[in-house]
């Protein structure tokens, strides 16, 4: 999980545009690749210097030029400047601290998007943010990190599987939407059964562990929200069309990607109302452990103290105490203290403490 | 109760309208029967293969095509292929991890719609997902077991009884939708059954027991939400009638089942309002059982330890103790204890705790 | 206070507009009443069959048929058939769990509408379904039992009280809301006294009884709110006044009674803020006590659990403890335990427990 | 604080525009004062009868004309007929259980509005309802008693302060408006403080009267947040300005007064989170306060009980009891004693629990 | 933090536009200070009387009044004259107690903001009122204290940098806004860090000190949200862009700082369900200890009281006890409290209380 704010504070004070990189850097390298295709003809290429990307601005085929790592400005700023994007965009590009937003600048529409991925090592939801200008012919994308979810989209327009290599820019950057939506079915899967586990446990043998569990689920829920609610209105508003690059075929598949985030967001406010149940439930099964705690103690309290007082008044030394003298005397006060005892427990089968 | 995401996570990656089944497989094979009629003739059939039915494609006459499997893809397909369903359709109707939607294709509406019964012998809500498609003369519906709760409405159609037979196709997806919504009230009943023992249990004798019930009723709940919910929309989308599929005498059957709907999602607030207000009660009972168990404690401790000290005393083995010589020592120190033992009662009583 | 959910399933499978009647049967025979009135003449007759009303129908007069009894749906149905009454309005009029709704049917508006009385001997709030049908020169109403909150009306039109006999169906229709909201006051005020007394309760002496109080008030109300808030939406959907049958000159009564409603909604809100309050305030002061007690308790305990140690120590039988021969070893010991007594008193009463 | 629901009940059944006062009486006869001016004259009169105000309707100046009682509804009657008001806006006016609203007649505005003021000798604040009818050429105020906040619009207008004396009707009313929004800002002050109280309270020393402040403030607010929140509505519909009465150099005074109204409701709402924040705080600090009574009690307990065993052995009369007889028995006991409680006070001491 | 309600009641019964300062007398003396800018040139000027910044008013290059101190309400309404504001603004200039607000009054816009800053000195959030007016070629500011979060903003004029200098009034107007909001991200920083070190010491050893942190916290972020919250509608207000003051280019920049403002305000509901979220887990560690403790207790009671009774018994001074007399009676009473203390401690062990 990422901290609560990052350090956006190193920006404060520049002028509006300026580029600065807020988050981790996670690559050494700014890296670009480029796919470039239409439904005859199809080139995919790793290039050495972010120059190399240029001259497919203008190409009429569909260019796919994908940017990894997002740390050296100035190489983001050479892209921006070629391709004519807006600094502040540039400026949303290099600040992971953004949320997930859809601008329509007219010639390109820009999306800031949240990549999830769970990292099976470390069991915990690792956050990316990737960035996507849709041009008319060329979809920018910009990504923090070299893995991504986006490896079959590649495939399919390697292959020319399905509708990809037939449709425009618009059908592209659908496929990398759906990509990023579809990755988090996964996270969400591994949640529920996290969530799952902790009810089990709740059930059977909470502990203070329990509670912790709960703690960090429900942290990592109102980040995962954060994420996950904005990217409604984001597809909301691609799927309501207004812009040209949009065409009037993708809308169909726009909703499809719609309905599941939709699915995502009542997911995740289902297992909100879970978790945040299952803390009464940890709360009252403690109450009961006290109260059981509480039973046994007093159940012990109440039969021996009333007999170390008959047998204390025994033990008193005045002289003149006939019944220390009487032959039955031990096994009367034994037997009275038998019956004390009968008649406690008795008292207490009653009240069903027992 | 189904798990809390199905493996979605298999569909990843694959272009969109691939079909795959998400969900259990719930019978052998797919089975297609035909039911096709209009005011004055009335035709059932049971098909051997899924192509029988595509003639019914073309014949002026209401037909209903109802498929009941939904894990064999091919067999969804060819029915897709023919009837010109778009390919997202069939891959929602072949996932049954939808939620309920209504979606416009121009010539045709399709549904999607969770199917609930109370099986009796589990004692548990089983949910079904219905698929339905509105043509201008056929509906194709598609379901995941062989038991439904359409055979009423098929019974009326064989016996011509009500307007069914003399209506269109629109009213015949009313009649299945009105199906599905009277079931819920079954639900409901049993439900809401459930909920007046916990609340008598509650007010009798509350156990750890209790708080389970407490907790599955409102785990229930949350996914009885998921389903009703979106109901809704789906039914109000169809009430405002813009596709010429709905004819105007259908609105107010529509409106119907609508204020059906609205009364369901009602009764279920109010049950959650009383379920959420029942861990509350549970709690405070548990506290007012320790309150009690902590009187009978104190009560036995404040009267016991001080005669116990008293004893305590005077078994003491000081050699110059002249109460030890009295004669009257003993009655005497037995009346102090038992004077002790009455204060105590009294101010117990008087703090209202006996 | 009735059940959650009635038996509606035994609806389940009839064509729509098949009238059944869900709810219980409050009177042994149905009963029909007309009151037949203009500016100059009035006639009130009770009516020994349901045909006898059939001739008002085409009257210039404003006639106001009432019903009182709604199992026998044959009667029911053959009203319906004269008045041309849709048929899915005929199902809900004897359908007693209906919502409060208002539907305009064009040449008539329908409402239903719960009619709460506070029963004195029960001292439980009584619910009734009363539904109303509004055509151009007729007021149908049905009611479940005898005894309604109407009297005032009919004496009103009796006597020629108001504006009522030179008005139109409409104010007649909106004298009937007007007595039945009315008539919620009393409800809210008994209410209002009952929350009242348990507040005092308790912040005098709180029981487990004040208790199942709270939790019934807070029952009543989830009851009182799905009768009382749709009532919003049918008054304002009557205000607007879209329907020809509604004069103008109606609005600003329909507006009164609408003020009211809202009064009634908010007063329930602050009820339901007070009540949910109070549980709080229960669990807090049980807190309390079973601190007191535990006081108490530790106080008993800590100072003579040490007294009857010291006790104990000059109670064993070494022989060779110097102590005990001592002359004064006696009123040494008893000063020492004193001493200790007087410490913990001052240890406590520094702590504030006394 | 007034009760809950006063005595609504009287009324039910009247016709509609039936003047019945509502509320307690709380000046013994109703008085008339009558303020007109225009910017070059002046004239205030207190008047000894109703009728002597009529005069003043047609006159072209802005006439004031103040009623202070309304529980003598002849009086009020004979005004609405002069003035022409509606018996509906009558009826409102001596029912003083009146939400705030403001309704447009066309000719003239009607408000209901709820004008506080804080008794510092009873401690707590003290509602009476004010209506307001803004005709073109006066304003007829309604008020329950004597005393209230327009003295020092009163005295603008004698002086000819402001602007007051030279605008129309329209801001004599606003003039009214901003006194009564203003004087709440004293009411949130001292309620302010009074919260401010409690939480110091709360910090330093919880008893069980906090408790009881809490909840009587809580209960305040509930009765604040009643006569707050529908004022937005009440302003908001003015500002709109549709009515002619309304002058446009008005409105920005009007949105003056409106920002005032939200400052104030954002305020209420702050309070609310405060003091809904106390109880909680009350609770966990009722639990602390357990926490270390319990381990009071368990610390001595844990030391003595065992301590109190060893004695109790070495008093047993058994015969042969080979250490009773050694030199060395009883320091050997009391240093075993003694190791034992050091052994437990190092125990709690390392548990932190001294 | 501020108190909760300043005196604002100092105002009631004053004419509306009567300037009266609310709030606390931060600097000793007014100060205004002047930057006069276009592309091409640049003056910054101290004035040393409130009137020398008169005839910047009508020159056409951009002029940035800045007022330092509003509590010479005589200075403010010189300024107010000539600028020709509306005595309301001013109004609302000297009474700090404002919420944040736009208001379009045609030939200026008018603002009121919150500025926030981290005391680190004191470790609190220190806000002060400024106010923004946005004339066609001046932009006048009012603050209360010297330091301020402008001084970015003044450099990048000085030298030219962004596109400040070639900008009209409109930019800078977004300038400063933008530094505002920017500076809030220190605070939330700060903040979010805060929650943090109270999360990790909730888990690690939590104390009544730790409460404290939480409620403070608490109650810093409603204020925090009052402050902030308001701030999107100013924003959006400005975005829509309906005045001809503001330029359509400036569009996009106002679009990035209303994100900032959605960004900021999702993160403040972020701490807001963290920091609830600990008082619960609060209350159950103290429950948690509670138990720990109560078994202790229970252990040692359980196990001690029994042996105790044992003791007691034989030190009974019965004269016939034959047990007393047999040679193997002690170390036989000995074994049997051993086997007691075994059993018992079995017991809590399978009892999971070991």
């Amino acid at each position: 999980m990422p901290t609560l704010v990052k350090k956006m504070s190193t920006k404060r004070g520049l002028p509006p545009g300026t580029l600065v990189h807020v988050g981790e850097k996670k690559v050494s390298k700014v890296r670009v690749s480029v796919i470039d295709y239409d439904e005859a003809q199809f080139e995919e290429r790793k290039l050495s210097t972010v120059e190399e990307c240029f001259p497919f601005k203008d190409k009429p085929t569909v260019t796919w030029i994908n940017v990894t790592g997002i740390h050296d400005v100035e190489a983001i700023e050479k892209i921006g400047r070629h391709f004519e994007l807006h600094p502040l965009l540039l400026e949303d590009v290099v600040n992971t601290e953004q949320r997930p937003k859809m601008e329509d600048f007219g010639s390109y529409i820009f999306f800031v998007l949240k990549m999830l991925y769970y990292d099976e090592k470390e069991q915990q939801v690792e956050i990316e943010q990737v960035s996507l200008v849709l041009g008319s012919n060329f979809v920018v994308s910009f990504q923090e990190r070299e893995r991504d979810v986006f490896e079959p989209v590649r495939e399919r327009i390697r292959k020319g599987k399905g509708r990809v290599r037939k449709a425009g820019t618009d059908y592209l950057a659908y496929a990398l939407l759906d990509a990023i939506v579809d990755a988090y079915f996964i996270i969400f899967e591994k949640l529920g059964e996290k969530i799952e586990d902790a009810e089990t446990e709740l059930a059977t043998n909470p502990t203070p562990e329990t509670l912790q569990t709960i703690r960090s689920m429900k942290k990592e829920m109102i980040f995962l929200r954060k994420s996950v609610w904005p990217l409604r209105e984001v597809i909301n508003g691609l799927e309501r069309g207004e812009s040209p690059l949009i065409h009037k075929a993708t809308g169909v598949y726009l909703r499809d990607v719609y309905d599941h985030t939709i699915q995502i967001i009542e997911t995740l406010e289902s297992f909100r109302d879970m978790v945040s149940g299952m803390l009464d439930i940890y709360l009252s099964s403690i109450s009961n452990k006290m109260n059981e705690v509480m039973k046994v103690l007093t159940i012990f309290a109440a039969i021996f103290i009333p007999l170390t007082f008959v047998a204390g008044i025994y033990g008193m030394n005045f002289e003149f105490m006939p019944e220390l003298r009487w032959h039955w005397g031990y096994p009367v006060a034994i037997s009275v203290m038998a019956a004390i005892a009968v008649v406690m427990l008795f008292y207490f089968k009653r009240k069903r403490w027992l």
